[in-house]
């Protein structure tokens, strides 16, 4: 019988191989940095592409990235679970050529149910830039291959 | 003294000239479809880029459309708003190819802040993939050029 | 075979007595005024006993009241519906003597899960106080009786 | 010159001030078991005219506990801060009898704004009963008195 040194190694495991899959992180240039259970870690660096109207980090790049935290963190256990429901406050702006982190972690579980919270924040001044709540239910019968 | 002819063409003026300077929008293929104070309707077709690790459309870009729909409906009447918070549930999968179609229409307005409801369809069967509601404030002294 | 002459009328039997084994609503004197399938409204006046240390309505009697106009509204189908989670916005405060109307209206239906809008306000001068959110989701296997 | 030995002791006064006038919390019982910068404690046993139609506690209850503790814990710097909106998840029900303890800790704050945590918990066996963010602003040029 092998015991698994790290316990956090299946919960690695499994979310690098849904980032693998995960083309909207692929395509945005989305890295994830790292992985525990019930936690995540993401990371981008923001483009020209991403502005909205008045100039600013569109607000739907903000909420992706904390939501991809979450979907990180929420699917560290074993069984797939997809976002229900999520609501974010926006807090400062990001500009072009920001590197933004949103770190997820879980905040409660009960049965199929998890609430997570996740926020995204420039490293360079260490600001705040939005504060995310997500929750998750689990599919039942499915796990991530 | 020259009557309006239209009362929603200075929102429409305003509406458009924000798309025309949204990158995101210009880059995701987001159409800005139609425009009426405090209303407006947004158009996306889903691309393969948009996909999420379980391949489904990545939650993130549902958000996004949303978002668009209410940013150009706070952003009628004349005074820059923008997003303050939003929250977001997901009720039904989006596919690659999917054409999705956000509508935003203002709940309340008072003082500087509103509160938008948008609701994301998929019009080939009709059905709705989310339900959003965002809080929008102006911020004072600025106007959209 | 007798055809009901009133397609609402289950519902409001199922609301009405609902309300009437509500130890909340019979202690606040909250009234159920109306309800349809997928819609309800009750009417409450603000006591002394509901102020904050502001000297205004508590905001959880506000969302209180839309609460229990959302609990009205999504038990108007036969199952047993609860709430599985809200958010609230409160746009003005309300004061002792306020006679104050919440209306839940259905947004989105999809199997068990409901989503619901509720809006509080003060009837007298027809402002509102505050907009509210809910999901709900149906207990399976139980009805009201 | 006197130095406060306890940099917490004018958050307490404030939040003890607060919640004297409180006439809400003096009804229903909710006593203030602590309070620091940011951070606030309350708990209520809950009573038979707290049920709702399906004889559990009403979530009008579980959210006013949480938003009583949130009021608190934003109200510890001095100028007077008022909630703007706030979202709660039902995780299990509470009973006649059972007391419950609400604590709520600052998230982020920025500017005028700030974003507050508040978990209800059921301590006779530690489980969590609601799930709660709210968002406070402060209101310009006034302090508690």
């Amino acid at each position: 019988m092998v015991i698994d040194p790290d316990p956090s190694s299946a919960s690695r495991s499994q979310a690098h191989a849904l980032h693998a899959r995960d083309l909207t992180c692929q395509t945005l240039g989305i890295a994830l940095t790292d992985v525990a259970p019930g936690w995540a870690s993401v990371e981008m660096r923001v483009t020209k592409s991403m502005m909205n109207g008045h100039g600013k980090t569109h607000g739907g790049y903000l909420f992706l990235l904390a939501d991809a935290a979450f979907a990180y963190a929420c699917n560290t256990y074993g069984p797939v679970a997809v976002a229900q429901s999520a609501q974010v406050a926006f807090l400062r702006p990001a500009e072009v050529g920001d590197v933004l982190v949103a770190e997820a972690e879980e905040r409660s579980r009960i049965g199929l149910h998890g609430i997570y919270d996740a926020t995204v924040r420039r490293p360079s001044d260490d600001v705040v830039v939005a504060e995310f709540r997500g929750h998750s239910v689990i599919l039942p019968g499915r796990r991530t291959p």
